[in-house]
């Protein structure tokens, strides 16, 4: 690809709203905005200061109309978002304008940007490294306060700031290990192994523990998993309809990620729950029951709270059973567990339901029972889903129960499946690491994986040769960006 | 309404593209920009000259982190699409980010905009009038070279000069008349009959232009109303998706305008095309026959260009029976007439057909009897809609047949329908004043006439005190306009 020449594409969607921006990056931006529009007062975009509004017309060979009225917003190498000199073209917002507009600028020397092109020059022109331009996309993608936030964290350096760090320790590490590597004849040991063990130790702690964040980022960004169980008439759309009542999310694509059809959005306080109906679990016919049961426990093994709607009115037995039977599939190291007694307001089957109609939350501990730990994981609520009672109380418990990712956010989390698999990676050679130096193995060995190690961390932020990965990243961006 | 607040909105379509524009107007833009946002350097929108651009980022109160790094747009009153002070706000096209910065505006002191109010400002700040205020709505509709360059021409205030010369010269006559009638006991004559009269009657024959033009005007706009009539075998629908493969026209939608659901609309060379599918004049059932025929018949009657697909397989004496009831239907003086010969490369009923194959384009007169006026206005062709043959030189000559109304269009062309509502109107009024001059009726009437035709001019470009019309109208453009 040639980062020489100079691009142009619409930055907002032709044919919508008021105005369209057409962005413009490269080093014939100004020459070619003046040979355009013509500005009011014979100015001109290359005399113009940076940062600077001209306004102009856009003349037509055909007409003796102009194209439209335009602003042309002025940006010098390297105030810009791409670093390099770059104009923004403000028009009405016809996409016969937009489209127009588009082949003139062509006609003048500028070439169709490619999806991700502008982020691309920004990256390679040292403007952002490869997490904070993965991060703009996540930004333009984010649909709630929690999501927004973990990419405004990504686009502001924060990961990138850690991961510069822990490779100036291996850097370090490395460097050490490299002159023994040089030295290796006269059997000289520079790297004291006792520290370094300690510096491994240390390396290791906090990619396991960006690693293991990927569980709490991937759910604010995609939407926190809740899957939704309960026998047939038990009152699961009813409820999924009440739930999403005020607050569907109206949700873009995120790059990367791909959602069920059977899921929906919630959008609780800034939190984004996704959830997932289960139908399946026991309402399926006999010939395909075992594969739909089979997928519903995968969906209820990867939700991190799980709602189960039972139906009141059944006999206390059969409730008991219902119950037993999701406490048993569940890890309450990781999962949470709300049983909803739906239709609390009919006839309760559950003497313990109509002890006290005006308590809402209910000790699970004196109908089903359970251990300290799943005590603690599971919430017990009377709903009734037809008439909307206990459902705000629900979304509610849902949603200061999830407050803490928000809060914690000031972490580091991971969001990317790519940096993800990239830590792990890096984790993974960085255990090869601490084994080659605990069994006495050669210097150039662990000199090598630990190059390894930087290697995939590099890939996070700056894998400057990689072309491929780059134009696989880019290429998901949208046309503009 | 309240004209002295400051409003808010977006501009583009928070959520798509790369950017999301926010546009400010009002007398408190600068002060509510300088408390939303935290430019770098200490800077101050207030302090800003305009046509600048400020950097900065939106900080939220609940996080460490900004809503977003934005770029701040100044214009200062009156040089602004407003004429009051304001600014546009660029930030990442998040939907999350545009709504929480719409709020944390109005938490700031803006308003959220009414449809069209931004014009709507610029109109009461005299920066446009009503006509030219309509001239962007119809520019952001445009979807095709005809109709932005009529919708060019209006806003470039083309109409409302025509409109305020024809208001000049009969304000003139008026103030003679209304002379006349402060002397009326003396009985002077101070307007010279002859002279009001040739007045009249240039100002008369200038409004019977405009109102003519309206035909074209709205078939620019909306599409040249083009009507396929033909037998059920004959091949409509083939012709259909073969004229629309490459050149379907993707259209929003236009401001007081309505669409059948039956209409495609054909993009050639730059000219909108409306195919209207009249299918009902010969394929009906008995019981519903009259009513499909009455509505086929409306929509031939309404057609600038009726296209009768003929099956050439047919005899000789039915293709001439079926020609012969189109050609009796229409109007030629504002119709015209394409007679396509669909199937010829199969078995062709008719000799003349055989005759040459290479020559497409058929005198109409070796089969049919026409009038000169009639042969003028009809075409012939072979086709094979099936093959794709004869498609692209259908199109040719439908384009070409249809250029002059670009081509003419220097002159104006008037396109909206109140416009041409109001014109009419004002050419009764004046037809009166004609006749009341002839009939020597007191000059008091004939004063008032006027003033009548003066103020339905009027509501064209300056409806100044006709505060519903202007609801009505701002109401019907996008928000953020």
């Amino acid at each position: 690809m040639n980062f020489d020449d100079t691009i142009a594409a619409p930055a907002t969607i032709p044919g919508t709203g008021a105005i369209t921006v057409i962005r413009i990056s490269g080093k014939d931006s100004f020459a070619i905005a003046d040979r355009v529009v013509s500005f009011a007062g014979g100015k001109r975009a290359l005399d113009a200061p940076g940062y600077s509004i001209l306004y102009g017309t856009v003349p037509l060979r055909s007409s003796s109309l102009p194209l439209d009225d335009v602003l042309v917003s002025v940006f010098r190498a390297p105030h810009s978002y791409t670093g390099e000199d770059s104009v923004e073209i403000s028009t009405h917002a016809s996409s016969y304008i937009a489209s127009t507009l588009m082949q003139l600028l062509c006609d003048a020397g500028a070439r169709v940007a490619l999806p991700g092109e502008f982020t691309r020059r920004a990256f390679v022109n040292g403007k952002m490294d490869l997490a904070q331009a993965e991060g703009v996309a996540d930004l333009i993608a984010s649909q709630s306060a929690s999501a927004h936030h973990l990419a405004m964290h990504q686009l502001k350096g924060h990961l990138s700031d850690e991961l510069s760090r822990m490779r100036a320790e291996l850097l370090d590490m490395a460097s050490l290990l490299e002159l023994e590597l040089d030295f290796s004849e006269e059997d000289v040991e520079f790297a004291g192994r006792a520290q370094l063990n300690s510096l491994l130790d240390s390396v290791l702690a906090h990619i396991g523990r960006l690693t293991s964040s990927f569980r709490t980022g991937r759910a604010i960004k995609e939407g926190i998993p809740v899957a939704i169980v309960g026998n047939v008439n038990a009152g699961k759309s009813t409820l999924l309809n009440a739930l999403l009542q005020d607050d569907r999310a109206i949700v873009s694509d995120i790059p990367g990620t791909t959602r069920d059809t059977v899921e929906e959005l919630l959008d609780i306080d800034g939190i984004l729950f996704r959830l997932i109906d289960t139908a399946g679990l026991r309402e399926t016919s006999e010939s395909i029951e075992k594969q739909g049961i089979q997928r519903s426990r995968k969906k209820i093994a990867e939700a991190d709270v799980v709602l189960e709607v039972v139906d009141s009115t059944l006999d206390e037995e059969s409730i008991e059973k219902q119950i037993s039977n999701i406490v048993s599939m569940l890890d309450f190291t990781k999962q949470e567990l709300f049983i909803l007694f739906n239709k609390f307001d009919l006839k309760a089957g559950l003497n313990l339901l109509n002890n006290d109609n005006n308590k809402n939350v209910i000790d699970v501990n004196s109908f089903v029972s359970l251990s300290d730990n799943q005590r603690k994981h599971i919430k017990v609520l009377k709903i009734s889903a037809k008439e909307g009672i206990g459902v705000d109380e629900l979304k509610k418990i849902l949603s200061s129960s999830r407050k803490k990712l928000v809060e914690n956010s000031e972490e580091t989390i991971v969001s990317n499946a790519r940096h993800y698999d990239a830590l792990s990676k890096a984790g993974v050679c960085l255990e090869r690491v601490k084994q080659d130096l605990a069994q006495g193995i050669g210097t150039e060995l662990v000199a090598e994986d630990l190059r390894e190690t930087l290697g995939h961390l590099e890939d996070i932020t700056k894998p400057i040769s990689n072309y491929e990965l780059l134009g696989n990243i880019f290429s998901r961006f949208c046309i503009g960006k």
